[in-house]
């Protein structure tokens, strides 16, 4: 039975994206090398940016942590203080980095229900001026909230700080203008809106920062400056790369093109949101975020209060219908997460809300208004 | 055209392999996880130990060295002293983690053609009690020769050493009981003998002493310690994993069984070897190594002398004719390199030869005995 994934990745991919990883690949052969540079090439074209503007694109084998890694670790410098802006996991995992790094690092933490505060930013910046570069998630998907990207930009811009986005699980289904929202190093990985498989991240990068990067990596495979230059050398990786999932991911590229490019993504994203919300009210299910603060990527939605529902069964039970939904991770309320991304189309999303709708009533698990 | 790669890896893979990836996968998801679980299980027979005599299999994302420097980052602690033992680039990489993690070590060098000595190394080790853990590389891909592993494993156990081998390009094309080899980590990856599809690493560990690790990590992606934790306490992988390069590994693992095994897969590749030795000889080739140190997986073949021989060129026409080849990787000798591992069989080499004579001709090279 073919199975649709809602959730934040991996996630659906289309046939042919899949279809791409049929041909072995020589990881030094012309054909790999080709693919490699047309897909660093389009990368930064879809943040509407180019190295003739002086960006650059450099991959990274791994999950999209690896990616964060390997900017965090090789672009603070010893001499710099790197501010990390929390409100969920995500943000705490680059903390952890920060920590095992042992990087110059203050942490300014927002609760993991509400968006990062400009003002409290801003001050926060002013009052502490050894900061010199700033590091936040954009989509948060431990609980689905955008924090505000352009303002916190444009905050880091006035202060001259260096502004590193963790665009994880937005680029691709968001647009962003890289240079307009003043992002100096922006992260994501292959199998979130792009819509390829899992297999490397891939970071943007403003040339001029990133050469700042040389020699100051805390590790071999994860050094940013290193990469770049041994793609740039010879259009080579300096260890394996994943050659099918980069292959699918070029794939994945020219559909995405097709499809009418990220604006047109973005508008199918929220398509399958709205049907999501509407479907979910009506059941009786309530958001962990309110709306305004809710991104069209992933959302979390707070277990019912009736005894009758286990999430283990529930999950299992639209499991074996086709539909695999995401547990939660906040740290203070149960809740599980559905995702809009990948090849999903509102018709699937009409689909599985009929199936939670059977699913309910099949364990006799009422949601009413007292929720 | 469907080429075949007669590289180290990523390499010729069946159909089937290939095709175990047409399928999405969620990554917490109870499908996946169970073919985790198998992996980690199969990997661990694979090397004649398992969980229940001490072992432990840690799947790591990303290329082999990343699975290296996991190993070296996370094992040596502080107040350790690592001696690595390099004949090659692969030898060298280890000595780089060594002085990016800052960590105690030695380096003990032979040249590119030898093998490790094991008076040598005995007698290294006498003279350095602070040495707690040896690292060492067991088929040098830069060349092709096999050091002798289990005579090392039996020194360092006779020293009490730890003993850390990367078996990068042999685990699965060559018969290892870690345990009689005296092994403690054995580090090899997804896109090599076991012939799946690149995408991830894995180290095989005895788990005495792979919980000394913990808390050592320089990193967070590459932290040996806490992957093993995540695996074993969930079966989840801390972050997101390469799903189908995983899917692809367990077909892989299936079909290793269904060939009769590893014994049956060393025959295979020793097969291979055998005609191409005699092929290239045939038509002049000279081996850069003596034949009593060159393994069955890899071989570098010197330039001909002849000046009408140019090795892009080389290179493309096999390439048109469907046969991918690899460069050299000398140091002191220009040479071209040619795999036997992966989906190729006897008669694969044999059409190979042949398009290396055509080749040969067309381009009007002479090899004579004058090499």
């Amino acid at each position: 039975m073919k199975k649709l994934l809602f959730t934040p990745g991996p996630l659906t991919t289309s046939a042919t994206v899949k279809e791409a990883m049929l041909e072995d690949m020589g990881s030094r052969d012309y054909a790999f090398v080709n693919a490699v540079k047309e897909i660093r090439s389009e990368l930064l074209r879809l943040a509407h940016v180019s190295q003739a503007e002086g960006y650059e694109c450099v991959i990274i084998q791994g999950s999209g942590t690896f990616g964060v890694e390997s900017v965090i670790s090789s672009v603070i410098g010893k001499n710099d203080t790197l501010l990390v802006i929390a409100n969920g996991a995500y943000g705490e995992r680059i903390v952890k980095m920060a920590n095992i790094h042992q990087l110059n690092h203050y942490v300014l933490r927002f609760d993991e229900d509400q968006i990062v505060n400009r003002e409290t930013t801003e001050e926060f910046l002013m009052s502490h001026p050894d900061i010199t570069h700033v590091a936040c998630i954009h989509s948060e998907t431990t609980t689905g909230l955008f924090n505000p990207i352009t303002e916190i930009g444009a905050i880091c811009k006035k202060n001259n700080k260096v502004f590193i986005v963790d665009a994880m699980s937005s680029f691709g289904g968001v647009s962003m203008n890289m240079k307009k929202m003043n992002i100096d190093f922006l992260v994501s990985s292959s199998n979130k809106c792009i819509e390829g498989v899992p297999g490397f991240s891939f970071a943007l990068c403003k040339k001029a920062e990133l050469e700042k990067a040389k020699g100051q990596a805390r590790s071999l495979s994860l050094d940013l400056y290193e990469q770049w230059k041994g793609l740039e050398t010879n259009g080579q990786f300096r260890f394996t790369p994943p050659t099918l999932s980069i292959m699918a991911f070029r794939q994945a590229i020219t559909e995405l093109e097709k499809e009418g490019g990220i604006e047109a993504r973005e508008r199918r994203y929220q398509a399958n949101k709205k049907i999501l919300d509407d479907g979910m009210a009506e059941l009786g299910f309530r958001q962990y975020l309110d709306s305004d603060i809710q991104g069209h990527i992933i959302t979390s939605f707070l277990y019912p209060s009736d005894p009758n529902f286990n999430f283990e069964l529930f999950y299992q039970k639209l499991n074996d219908r086709g539909f695999i939904i995401y547990p939660g991770k906040l740290s203070k309320a149960d809740a599980f997460r559905i995702g809009n991304i990948g090849q999903i189309f509102p018709d699937d999303v009409k689909n599985l809300v009929a199936a939670i709708r059977e699913v309910l009533e099949e364990e006799n698990i009422s949601i009413g208004v007292e929720q």
